[in-house]
Parts: C-alpha cells; sequence; structure tokens
C-alpha cells in the first residue's frame, strides 16, 4: 500500500487527508509541521504531499529530491521563483503541482480554455473567487490557474494581462486583460466563476466547493498515480484522465 | 444584397430583426403574420426566417419548399412532428432549426456536451431558466438545445431522461435524469443555467442574454450564411465556425 | 439540563442533532424511529423534535398532547390537514412548526415579507431552490415557507397565488402569482433564492446552506426555548429574538 | 410642467433621461456639457440633474445655489470634499445626491441595513458588483452606497471598515470590515450582490440592472419630486416613499 507523507499535516489540508486516505487505497508514512525536519519523512514516504507554506518549499523539494521521492505540491501564494524551483526538482523527480486538486476545477479549467479560445478578444474576461475569512493570500491558487488557462487560449500569459484589485479612478478597461475579484467570509470551502462578456451577452462558468473532501480525494488520487512515475512536471488533468 | 423575409415580422424577434438586418449586410425582403398568405414572401426571398408559432411552421415550410427558398426556423415549443416536417423539408431545402440563435448560448451548448461526456454518471445534471412574463411555453427553446447537447454527450436521447416540473412527493432523484425548471418574470431576455452537481461540489455552466438583439444579429447572420446552399439541416455551429 | 427526545433519531437532521446537542447545552433524552412507540420518550424528554414523515406526525402529536410535552416539528411535505393537527394541538401544548430552523433562512423570510409589502404587484415573484439528490419532495418546506413570507405580505395566502412546476404551454404569466422551482441533485445541503422581476430590473434575496449543522443548531436551540412554555404555536423568529 | 436641466447631457445617463423625460411628465430645459457655462441652465431650469464628472461638481453647485434651483447629484467617485461642498450647498438649496437611482437599489439598501442590523459582528460583509468595460471608476457609486448602509447598521463609518481590492498576502479577514470587489467586462448595466457570510450559511441580497432606463427614470421622478423643495439634503427612498 503506497505510504503518503504529509507536509504541512496539521493544517487543513493536511488533516483532510489523514481522514480519507485510506477510502482512497493509501496509507499515512507521517507528517511534518512548520519546525520539523523534512529528510527523514522524505526517506520513509513512497510518495509526498505538501499544503504547507511558500517559504517551506525550497526545503520540502530539496528533501524530496535527495530522497528521490516524487511530490505533490499543493501550497498556494507560489512566485515565479518557486515555479522556477519546481522546474529544476522536476528534473530529478515526479513533480505534480497544481492550484487545485478537486475534480470539478480540474474540468472548469479546461472548460475554460475552451471557451477563451473560441470567443474573439472582444469578450473580456473576469474571475471571482470567494473563500473562508480564515484565508490569508488573495487571488487564490485555483482562481491563478484558472487565468492561466485563459491566457494560455488566448496566446498570452497571465502576467502580461492580470489585473488585481481594481479600486479608484481605474480608468476604462483595456481589452485582453483579465481581472481578479477575491470575497472573504465565513466558512466559504471555495467558489470560482470566470465570467466572459461580451455585447449584450455574458458567459458564466463557475465551480462551487461544498466539502473540503474533494481536494483532500484529489490530492491523495494525484499521490498515489504520481508514486513511482519517472522525473517530469505532471499535471491533474492528466491524474483524472481529462 | 441578400433578401430576407420574415414570418413572424410583428413578434419581437421580428422587429428587432427589421432593426438590425442592414447593419448586418442584408435587406427586407418583407413579412407575413398570422392570417398572412406566406406563398409570395416565400417566392420573393431569398432566404426566409420564422420566429412565429408552431401552427404556422406546416405552411411556411410548404412554402418554402414550394418555392426553393432556404429557411432559419426560430419558433421555440416544436413537437417531434415538427421536427418530422423539418427532417423532409431538408431533403428538399436547406433548413437550420435552433432553440437559439446567440454565439454565447451556441458556444454553450459545446462546452455543456463537453463537460456532460467527462463527467461521471454519478454527477446529476439540471438545467434551470429564466425569461420575462409574457414567454407562454416552459422550457425555453434554448433549455431544451442544452438538455439535448449533454443527453447525446452521455449516449441517450432527451426525450429518455426528460423531468419537467418536479413538483410534490416525487421521490429521491434517479440517476441519468435530466431536470428542467423554468422562471418567468418581469422583461428579462433570457438566462441559462446548466448545473453539473457531484459529490461535495458542482459545476455551473450558464448565460445571461442582456439585449434581444443577439438573437437578432444571429439570426440574419444565419440566415444570410444559409442562402444558397443545399438542401440539408444545417446548424447554429456552422454558421459561427465553432 | 433539559432532556431533547427525537423522533426520527436515524435521519440525517437527528443524527446531526445528537452530534451537536451538548455544545448548545441541552441533552438527548432518546430517539424512536418508524416502527417505534413515541409514548414513553415523549414522557421522559421535556422537548421533542420531531424530523421524521408527515404519515408520523399524527401519533407524534398525540403522545406530545397526552404527556403535555412541548414539540418542534421541523418535518417537510406538510398539508394543510397535517396543519390542522398542529393548530389543535396547539391549544394542549406549546408547539412551534418550521421549515427551516436556521438563523439565516429566517432572517430571510423577514428580508422577503418586506420587499414583497414594499414592491408594487408589478414586480413578479419566483423562488428556487436547489437540495441534494435524495430529497423526496419538492418545493422544500422552505421555500413554501419563503412563498408564505411573501403572499401574507401581499394580502392574500400562498395556495391562492401558488404556481408548481411550470411546464408546457402555460401562457403568460399572470401578475400575483409566486412561481416555485426544485432542483435536485449532488450533496447539495439547500439553497434558497427569491427573485422579485420587475420592468428592466430584479432584485435577488438568497440563502446557501453550506453545512446541515445550522438546522441542527436551530432546532436544538428552538427546542430549548420551546422548553417549558405555554401552550401555543410559536415562531422560529421569537426564538432568534427577530 | 417642470423643466429639467441636464449636466452631462451628452453622456449615456444624459441621453437616456433625455429620450424618457416625456413619459415622466418633465421637460427638458437645456443641457450642458464640459467646457460649456453652467450658470444660464441653472436660472433657466425648475431643477437640476448632474451625471457628469467629480471635477465639475463645484461649479455645477455653486451655479445652483446663486440660482436657488435645486439639484440631483447623479456623479460617481466623489470625495469626502465633494459630500462637504454637497452638504454646504444644502443650506441653501434642495439638494439630493444617491449612487443609484433605481427603484431596486434603493429597496435593496434599505433591506442591507437591516440584515447587517439584525445579524451578529461574525457573519462577514462582502459586497461585489459588475458593469460595463467603460465604466472609469471602482468601487461603483452603488456599491459604496451599500457598505455605507450597512456599516451605519453596525454603528460604523464606511470609511473606518472599507476594504477595496484584497490582493497578495492580505492576511486572514478582519472582523467588521466591509470588502469591496469590482468587476468590469462587456455592456453590463449594473449588478450588485452584498454577501453576509456566517459559519455554515451566507446571505446573498442583490440587483441587477437590466435596461439603463430604470436609472433614468429614477432620476427624473427624483428631479419631479424635489423642484420646489426647501433647502436641505434629501434621500433617494424619501421619492419613492419607502
Amino acid at each position: 500500500m503506497t505510504a503518503i507523507g504529509i507536509y504541512g499535516s496539521n493544517g487543513r489540508m493536511g488533516r483532510a487527508i489523514a481522514t480519507i486516505v485510506g477510502d482512497e487505497g493509501g496509507r499515512i508514512a507521517g507528517g511534518v509541521d512548520a519546525g520539523g525536519d523534512p529528510v527523514p519523512l522524505a526517506q520513509a514516504a513512497d510518495v509526498l504531499v505538501d499544503f504547507s507554506t511558500p517559504a517551506a518549499l525550497q526545503p520540502h523539494l530539496a528533501a524530496a529530491v535527495a530522497a528521490g521521492t516524487p511530490i505533490v505540491i499543493g501550497t498556494t501564494g507560489l512566485s515565479s521563483a518557486h515555479h522556477a524551483l519546481i522546474d529544476e526538482a522536476a528534473q530529478r523527480i515526479a513533480v505534480l503541482q497544481t492550484g487545485n486538486t478537486s475534480l470539478g476545477v480540474t474540468l472548469l479549467g479546461i472548460l475554460v480554455r475552451e471557451a477563451a479560445a473560441r470567443l474573439g478578444r472582444d469578450w473580456d474576461i473576469e474571475i471571482v473567487e470567494m473563500h473562508h475569512r480564515h484565508k490569508v493570500d488573495a487571488p487564490s491558487g485555483t482562481a491563478i490557474l484558472l487565468g492561466e488557462a485563459a491566457a494560455q487560449a488566448r496566446g498570452t500569459t497571465l502576467s502580461e494581462v492580470r489585473v488585481d484589485g481594481r479600486a479608484g479612478l481605474v480608468g476604462a478597461r483595456t481589452e485582453e486583460t483579465i481581472g481578479f475579484s477575491s470575497l472573504r467570509g465565513g466558512s466559504v470551502v471555495g467558489d470560482h466563476h470566470v465570467i466572459f462578456a461580451g455585447e449584450g451577452e455574458r458567459i458564466e462558468l463557475g465551480h462551487r466547493g461544498e466539502d473540503r473532501t474533494i481536494f483532500a480525494r484529489g490530492a491523495v488520487k494525484a499521490a498515489l498515480w504520481l508514486a513511482g512515475r519517472t522525473p517530469g512536471r505532471y499535471q491533474m488533468a492528466e491524474v483524472l484522465g481529462l
């Protein structure tokens, strides 16, 4: 039975994974949190799952590479420097980094890509998300993932077209930009909507997470799928056969 | 310049088409309404557009076939007997029947088909639409079009899985059914949402029509595209190059 | 500590109540399900909570009246005959019947009442709800509760203006009717939206239940509040001090 | 017949007002735009309506005060300095300033006030709005109006609790703040939703403007009501008898 090591095991996701790992046919190799040593866990586990903090990514990747253990990265708030570290690690071990591990969001990303590719540039794209009051970063990793899907489908990169937190005298909207809005409150698990606004009509493509279990199940599915893979950077859509 | 004849020229859609036909590069050949003779218009026009009533479909198709004139049919509330008449006419003239002529809804139909094909049978499908208080039939032609896209993607037909107007002690939901809900009120141009509800998460794919002009523009685009085509039954997606 | 007896203790709500009753400062006196004898529990409990089936309401009320024990009724799908039984029981014991025990829905009912009273009759009212695939009745008890609030605010009764499950050639909307639409699918806890649709604008008042615990907490709060009250029929808004 | 003078007569709202003023029982006294002299119009009109720019507010108010003519101000993007000018003018003439002139939004403001007053501080408040791609300021005047209603109901002022354009590592949400999100795209007339997010449940109170005419009608209604009033600062709710 595949042994999964959890970085960030006392966080919301870490605990949810521990609860359902057995249902999905895996087992827990152990957990490490802030202050702990990531190396022994990387050696003991068949595959690692990281839902900790951006600051901890570097030592976690180093431990995984040293032990030759594949790793699923679900930590959000990553910078381009973090992505460079991930690309480097992916030359030595199997890595799957994703802003969202649910089946529904993975499919939504595919639909957003398709809509963005088929609609003309005169359809403006806006992404709005809502999460619980404890979330510390904005926009969510999932919102960014959806924005990247749209930007790539239009032949550009998100960093060139991204507009965060519109406020003040911002002027008229610029064509080709993608706007992000982040709502926070209550206990919302995670809602995301991508709006394509044309002249006289709108298309709305959305996802509502009702239960954090969907992310934990997807993360465990990804870990079981990733264990034993050759080095490289993998996608959630591959795990789900989409 | 292509001359378009309108059946139902005094209705909402007929008037909207007359207003914008010039912008799209066509011209009006004339109009006929309830009680009028459809034959002379079919002879005078290069292509016909029908936004009248189901009861008038048979004489309109007969006039079009007799004159050899292509016809776009946007009338809603059609039965399977009406579709048989359309299939028969399509052996003699070019026919394009659609529940919705807007670009946004046409794309939405494609996305719904894809989502239905990729998600497992344990994702329940519900379709909800809202229209203005004057609409006489339910569900809307567009809702049915979206339901057909979903049913076909799952290898079945809408008539086998369709559930309308759930009310009373209906029992638990049956897998594979597609439920329809129709709201009516105010001056709503037309909103449609298709919901895929899985365990712990939901995907929502929707369209909001803000301005009736989008349908008129699409209908004129379809008519200009259909004029001069060989006999057969065509799709809105072909008109828009989707 | 107030002892709460549960009719329908093995159902979703019954189990949720048992889980949280301690947090709210009560305790469980026992539970009865289909086939069990309701009389001993009515005698042992300080207050009863009924989340069972309409068919079981009569024996449950009889047991409560015989024992002089107050009862909270959350069972949905009640007919006017059931309400007559409740009114009769309320002459002998304290009874609180509600379609929804959450704080949010209780407040929503107050806002709907206010909007319906202040907006003219030319604002059409529609109520749409979505619940999980296992729910057997439609519309939900909560939707009916909201419809009653709107109807009363307009000086009529829901039975006179209610339109369920619009389907087919229904004709144009009639002023003053209230339409109900019921969606079913997945694991949705319970979403309700009341739409007031006027000429050129819409007001939408909604509630989303994310977690079944909100209903259990409200039911326990209602039970603790009802224990020891004099006979009469009470409202959820009184419990919450709204 | 009351003669209405329009500041900003060539803007969207100015033109919409000119189109419908006759239906509401008024007439146009004339219009002034950027670069024009506001004084003669203030003398010729019975009442003024200003839908121009914040920079033009001061000369418009001066002209109105000098002529003793009441003024309705619908310009958005006003600062506290502008509000001080309005308060000063209101000592000499009748002034009605509002972020939104529609009946629906005016009622929504009342419902938001009520919900904010009745729900505990542990229900987080978020306001999200969407407007067409040409709008230059964010958040909309209407969103601010709704935020002020909520803040006042909780015994504070909006400036103390307002959070605009959340983006980056913002940390967990602070209790009592009110978050604003502004989406821009396509031809959206104006959608606003106020979300109250509690533990396990959400209340959503929203308005969708379908047609710019609703604002023009409300502005003309406000102007006709304001003409001839004694000096003071009036509210839209008074105009509509709410």
